[in-house]
């Protein structure tokens, strides 16, 4: 018996190859694609076809962008402080928050020795050069990289190699969350929030 | 700023449409499909685009097909025997034993009157037609749904209307699984596996 069929192998091989999704999952996929009208599969495809020719890396500031006027060059925003994140998911998450309207530098990874990622594969080269020729001049780099040992070492690379530029960096505030209870808190945490605590304003 | 770029959007948008993936998985498969070659893109959309012309749903046994002639036609298996399966994975799950090689019959859905689904909205007519006007006649229908409330519904429905037809009915069997152990199985499993005991052949 020729089960499942061919075409069905080949849509389940190719989803199957998406990050996080199995053999289990893409047939699911499938099954509910060929229940839904053919329309539906036509709007995903066409949509996945548009992305993939449509959007591209700026250069600059390796942001995703469908158009060649990236956001890093627009004047609506400050252009004088850059905001240094891992990857775009994270921009979007900052972008949420509404209390940032400066610019971005997407590294696209993080050094991390283990994995054999060296400063070279990602985005700091880039990163300097834009300080050096920027303008208006850069005055502040704000770190918002992952609080994990590999985020803790490209922080630290890019702070010494920014050292010679007189640009002021800083990092996201550790502590905390809010809404979270301290007797919860890990003591890492719980002792960087005591280290870095803020002053009430009087 | 413009971000996510509406291309993205888009795309997100689509993805997420599908069973089990929000937009965070979405965003991230769109990421990873981004950093892919085009061709991978290319391969996926061509996959799915095949899929949904080229797959069809069979008149007779309802399984999903990319040949007209569906395998209920084949003379190489078992033409006497019918297995009822609620959807396709069950089919594929059954394939994968080697265990059967009879005909399949798909209901699409078991009866849920709590869902408001009916006896006509699965494919039961058509199972029974099919009993009626089979050449050769039909001789077992076995019924391999799941031990579900509702699996049961359709189940003693399918029985009940089969009845005139003289077809010997049979249930796949309930007990504990192979590797299950004794101390863990729930009652129910464990009282009926004792009351459906089978013989040693000695």
């Amino acid at each position: 018996m020729n089960f499942p069929p061919k075409l069905v192998e080949n849509a389940i091989e190719e989803i199957s190859k998406l990050p996080g999704i199995g053999k289990k999952t893409a047939l699911r996929l499938v099954l509910h694609l060929l229940r839904q009208e053919e329309s539906s599969t036509d709007n995903l495809t066409d949509a996945l076809k548009d992305l993939r020719t449509g959007v591209k890396y700026c250069d600059t500031c390796h942001i995703i962008s469908d158009t060649s006027d990236c956001t890093c060059r627009t004047v609506k925003r400050n252009l004088t402080t850059i905001c240094v994140v891992e990857d775009t998911p994270d921009v979007l998450a900052i972008e949420n928050t509404a209390q940032y309207r400066g610019l971005y530098h997407v590294l696209g990874g993080v050094i991390s020795p283990i994995e054999g990622i060296g400063p070279a594969d990602v985005n700091i080269d880039s990163l300097i050069n834009r300080i050096k020729s920027s303008e208006p001049k850069i005055e502040e780099v704000i770190l918002a990289l992952n609080p994990t040992m590999e985020g803790d070492t490209t922080a630290f690379y890019i702070t010494r190699k920014l050292k010679e530029y007189g640009v002021k960096i800083t990092s996201i505030a550790r502590g905390i969350p809010i809404g979270g209870e301290l007797e919860y808190a890990d003591e890492v945490t719980l002792g960087r929030s005591i280290m870095t605590r803020t002053t009430y304003e009087q």
